[in-house]
């Protein structure tokens, strides 16, 4: 039996943000979140479980990672061997074509990639179900990224944590018109990680209860948008969603502050090409990257717009991609 | 009787800020908010009441100014006129050493020196308390301009508004060491006025009410920092309040951003500073203008480390100020 397996990941951008954990052993959410999975920006992460191996060995873009990140994929790989009776060593290899740690959900795609190649490897058949609530165990929002096209990760309310994993709201055909211009400001590490982060964020700032009141208004607004391809109402209720959270980062003690001077620049040059008449609109992660949302037709004019900035190190468009599925090319 | 008189007002800058009207007609605020007066940003300002005029004539800044700014003057000089029996028309020249309308509370000082010259030029003795219940009447911030060093503006409960005034805390020479650091990165009048967008975040931003309910405890603490001069509370009271009405104006539909991106480039500096170990805080207002908080033993470091940035157009040095008063100075 080859212990061996393969699966790509795509990363997943949310329109309804995820931001804070009722339960961080669980990794259970504050408040459900909507998200576009992505077609351009992916992890492929090959897992080989073998009896002689003598410790586990961790390769992320090339490099033997240890330390806390090496830990948390090693922790993982135990919670995947949960399904099988006797626990072995694995070699994890995994490269994603995008910065990682800089706000471009990274951990998403890579646990998402990770936890199907895992249990491929050990010989599991997991529903969709299943490998979302595993994926969420490893990084909340790669819940969502098991899942193609238009994603729901409902918070759930069970403290066990099992029904709190994605669901599909569209398909990766529904809406191919809808486009992301992802631009690249930095692709510096950020300082404070989104489990730090968000951590802080529960605990000290006064704006967070009235985030999270603002959620379940959000979210149903959202389906709306995207159930009836209404791009005007799903810009302004995702950049206002964005806006919301990071206002919560910001009022955060000490505060955090994802946001760069070029973030800045773009956000404003967007507010600009729709006060211009071109429909966009912005969000932004943890992380000082902004990802501009427009429709297709609009997509080369603000394209072009965009990349005069100097602010602007790279764009990367990305268009509704489809949910983490198993390849026969592996990495090693 | 010469119904001539000038008046000098100091701007201030609120430490925990003022954002929102309970009462727009009579400017009384939601929240109570306490400032300190600036010795190096003023406003002179002279008023002639004439029988012999034929019009109103208001010149700000060696420009006559027509419409809705003239109006705005001209409405206060009718309610100063309520103290006689007869209205006449006036000419009004004032001068600013700063920029108007670029969150350099330039109404602050404006109305306060308004106010004081219009009632000595007709005349009238009024109590501090009156003279800072007629200014609030022209720009709420004004009211604390009236009078020098560190200020609380109490939002009162009355609905006349007769005890919506400000108060001394402290006088100027109580704490002559506290530094703040204006960096001016653009002069562009801001494209959304105070009045404007503190009705629109009070209507529209979710967080408007979780805003107002930290007001107390930031008073409180922002006396207790100043009483006892403890700069350390002072800088992370005044940062973290600013940070908060930001989050408001940010979440206001559609978004108010004063934020620059040079803005945010001074920010961070504030921060990196602080992580090296130089105790300084900002504090920004309705505009892009960052104020940096220090003692005066910190000042030339902090200064010349700002000065640095690119985007750094010119810098004021300030430090706590006097209160309005009158002079023979007179611009005309």
């Amino acid at each position: 039996m080859l212990m061996k397996a393969t699966a790509i990941a795509n990363s997943n951008i949310a329109l309804v943000k995820y931001w804070g954990k009722r339960n961080s052993d669980l990794i259970l959410p504050y408040n459900s979140s909507i998200s576009m999975t992505l077609d351009s920006l992916n992890t492929k992460t090959t897992v080989e479980f073998n009896k002689e191996f003598s410790d586990n060995e961790v390769i992320i873009n090339g490099k033997t990672v240890e330390g806390e990140e090496k830990a948390r994929v090693v922790h993982h790989l135990d919670l995947l061997q949960e399904f099988v009776t006797e626990k072995v060593f694995a070699k994890v290899k995994s490269e994603s074509n995008f910065p990682k740690k800089a706000g471009l959900a990274s951990s998403a795609s890579g646990f998402a990639a990770l936890t199907l190649a895992g249990i491929k490897a050990l010989d599991q058949n997991l529903t969709t179900k299943e490998l979302s609530i595993l994926s969420r165990r490893g990084s909340g929002s790669a819940s969502r990224s098991v899942l193609g096209g238009f994603v729901e990760w409902n918070k759930g309310s069970l403290p066990d944590g099992s029904d709190s994993h994605a669901i599909q709201i569209e398909k990766e055909d529904h809406w191919p018109e809808l486009s992301m211009i992802v631009t690249i400001i930095s692709t510096e590490e950020k300082k404070v990680s989104s489990r730090v982060g968000m951590s802080q964020t529960v605990k000290t700032s006064p704006f967070y209860p009235a985030w999270l009141d603002t959620i379940e208004s959000d979210v149903e607004k959202m389906k709306k948008a995207i159930s009836q391809k209404d791009f005007v109402l799903l810009g302004q209720i995702a950049e206002n969603n964005a806006l919301k959270m990071h206002a919560t980062m910001h009022t955060t003690v000490p505060p955090i502050i994802y946001w760069e001077s070029g973030s800045l620049t773009i956000m404003k040059e967007v507010i600009t090409l729709r006060e211009e008449g071109k429909e966009c609109y912005f969000t932004m992660d943890a992380g000082p990257q902004v990802k501009i949302l427009c429709l297709e037709d609009d997509l080369e004019v603000i394209k072009s717009r965009v990349n005069k900035l100097d602010v602007v190190r790279d764009i990367m468009i990305c268009h509704p991609g489809k949910q983490t599925s198993l390849t026969d090319d592996h990495l090693f």
